[in-house]
Parts: structure tokens; sequence; C-alpha cells
């Protein structure tokens, strides 16, 4: 398995009038399952309020397949890379009853200081994500 | 008329699958309205980022007596006093269309410094939470 | 233990600007904690979309002891109980890491049908709430 | 001017620990800019609850050119298009002082009926998308 897995529940009040799951909370989603992901890589402290930096978000796609509903269980699988002082994330969210994919994104975030100035990753950092697994085709 | 009026629809992100605005979002109207009227009344500027202290909800009430609907316009009036070093804050919604009551609420905030410790309101600060008016069997 | 415990941690995209949890965050904790022991005693299939009713909620407390912050690992503790054809929850929420008390709260909910109208617990859910313990003093 | 305009004010509970608003209420502030956009063309009434049909959200992109923070006045400028039997939207979110562009966004929406199953918009509803402005370049 090449890509990290993050477990969740849909809550209630992440419904909205139709049903389902509304979109935006996928963006909340993918951001659980990246820094689910840091912490298994030994990240989170370089992370504020732990350590003196923060990723940024500077873009996020996403692309919704099949809807999702109260009290589905999902996976959220994850995929790091890092292209120049860039960080990449890809994500694929699986329903786990049906097993079928219900929605894909990306984000892209770059490394600020604590006054929100663009910074480095330390070397350490920087040598884990390049450590990293990503599938050209998607998750 | 001795209350501040905030106004406000209901967006689609609100809801949840009843149909109805998810009761959690009053909490965030509540807000919404204290913030208009300390920005009414002259008293955004001794809040966090612009001055130097923050006002930290210590206690929240909300009874929900009709619901509310995607594009529903509502009327959320409000009310501050101060008791000791607290201010507490009032409030009912109203459904601007059928006029009916559908929810009040009650906050209790204490000023807290840059730090999160206790501090005390300015001296002008408290001048206007004294000359407010405040029904005692609600709005 | 008389009470049901539902664990969670807390997420970036749930602190504001103080660097801590945003209040509003505790009634959609509350909630998920009231759904898990619904899950935990077999009362989620009475529940819309799988059953034929929602519990509707008319009113949430919540009082806010300490502050909560990214990363913090909490436990909430829930106990629930039945009066006439209303129902109650009561919430304690701990910081498992300091093991002190961050927040307190209530909700009382009243069964509703599809349409949204108030209607009774069918006997055997009933009988699972009548069977809980609940703490007078609070959890 | 010819794109729609919508105004929105950054409130407290949309800032995150970084002190600037969390990248996902974007996602939120483009619905509301569609669905104020919706209501200025009269086509609000097509729309659950007011009509039959939703338009559900099938892809998102974001870009966050610069931060946002609470208080912040915002003007979210959007332009709609229809291609087939989808709807594409796209966004740019101005900070109304410093007149620079926060960020900008895409949506892509195609049409379904209250069972959640494709449709196709009402004929007069697919005139009002084909007499739309659209700027390629972005707003």
């Amino acid at each position: 398995m090449n890509y990290h897995v993050y477990h969740r529940r849909i809550a209630f009040h992440e419904t909205d009038m139709m049903g389902v799951v509304h979109h935006s909370n996928h963006i909340k989603f993918y951001e659980e399952a990246r820094v689910d992901w840091m912490r298994a890589v030994n990240l989170i402290d370089v992370h504020i309020p732990r350590g003196k930096l923060v990723l940024a978000v500077t873009e996020t796609k996403s692309r919704y397949l099949r809807t999702l509903r109260f009290e589905d269980e999902i996976e959220v699988r994850v995929q790091a890379k890092m292209e120049g002082a860039r960080v990449f994330f890809q994500y694929a969210v699986f329903n786990k009853i049906t097993g079928e994919k219900a929605a894909e994104g990306m984000t892209e975030l770059v490394p600020l200081d604590e006054a929100l100035k663009p910074t480095r990753l330390p070397v350490a950092a920087r040598a884990v994500f390049q450590a990293q697994p990503w599938t050209p085709e998607g998750l």
C-alpha cells in the first residue's frame, strides 16, 4: 500500500438539505487526512503550534463523484510530494461499505514562518517528503 | 427600539439533512450579531486584531422555537450588559417574513488579554456597556 | 463507568484566530457524542435516514472552562435521560493529556416524524433511555 | 460591469489559528455568491426548496492569493455559463479596502431532480445562463 489512510465517519452536522455531505466539508476531510499523515511521518512537530512554521494552502481542487451521507464510513487515501519550495497532496475518498470512490482532490501548500512569510522546510522534513511514493494517475 | 438589529439570510451550507438550519449555526449568528453591535457602538477597536483584548465566550445557551430554512431572511435582536468583569449578551432571532421568533439565546463572555489571561475592559468600553438597555424578560 | 465515552481529536479547521477551538464547535462535539451513544445502544436505526424519526434539538447549553487547541485529544462523556416526550443529554469534555475538564453541556431534544411534527419514541427506544444512568451533579 | 457582485464581511468564526480565514470558507463564499446571482437573475425558484431541482457541485477549484482576516470586507465577483447539461461559475474575491485580489475559484455543477438523478434545466433557465457574459481570462 503506497498511500496513507485516514478513517472517518460522516457526522450529521456535515450534511445539507439535499441529505448528503455538503461539498465544502471535503476540503476539511482533506486537511484532516493531511494532518493525520504528518502525524504518522513525524512531521507534526514542524507545524505551528508545535513548530515554527505552517503549511499554507495556496490551491485546492476537489472532484465529487458520488454522494456521501450521514453515518457513512469513509477512507481517505493521501499521498504527498515536494516540488521546489511547494508541497502537494492528492487524495481519494472511498465509501468503505460500497467500496466506491466518492471524491478525489488535490492541495498545494507553501511553508510560511510565524510572520506568514515564505520559508523553506527543514532538511529533515524535506527528506520525508522526498521519500514518499506518488501515483501520477491518482489514488 | 431598545435593542440592536443584525440582518442575515440563511445560506444553503447552513442547512442539514432535515432541510432546516443546523442548530450549531445559531451560535455563529449570535457571534455575528454581537460583533455587529460592537462595530455599531465603536467597540470593535478594543478587540483583537484591532485592539489588545478579546472577549472570550464562557457560556452559551440557545433555545430553538421554530425551524429556519434556506433563503429565510432573519433579524437577530441583541442587547448587552456588564456585571463585574463579565459581559452578557441576549439575542432573539426572528423570521422576517413570518414575523415569528425562531430562537433565543444568551452568551457570557470575559475579557482576556493577548496571552488569554483575564483582564478588565478599558473605562470607555465599560461606559458603553453600562449605557445599554436590557430587557430582563428577553427580546 | 456510568457514562458513554466518545473520543475525538481537535482539527486545525476547528481553531479560530485566538489559537483555540471556536466555541461553536463544542455543539458539534456534543452532537457527535450523542450519535456515538445512539450507535452504541442500537438506537441509530430509529433515526433518519435509517428510521422514520429525528431527534430535533430544542435547547443547548455549553459552559467553557478551559481552552482546547489543535491536536488536543478529547474525551466526551455523555449521559441520556427521558422526561415525558423529551430527551436530555449531558456532556463533559476532558482534555485527555492534562485530565482537565474543558467544557460541559446539555441538550434537550424532542422526537419528530418525517414531516417534522412531534411524535413519540418507539417503546423499545423508550426502554433504552429509561435504563440509562444519570448523574444529577454532572459528569 | 460584466459580472455579478456579492458583498460580504469576514466573521470571527471563519478565522483559524493562523489569524486568517480558513481556506474551506472560500468554498462557502463561492456558494453564497452563486446563490446571490441566482436570486438576482430570478433563478432561485428553480432550486429546491422553491423549485424541483438542485444544482449539485461536481467540481470545485480555488486559488488563494492573499490572506483575508476578521472584519475584512470582501467583494465576490461571479460569472456563470452553460456547456451542455453542465453549468460553470467562476469567482474572484477582492479585499474591498486594499483592492487586492485575495482568491479566485471555479465550480462545475449539474442539475439534479429531487431523487438526485441528472436532469436538464428548464428552457427559461437555460436562456438565462446563455445570456451571461463570461471572461475567459478570469475575473
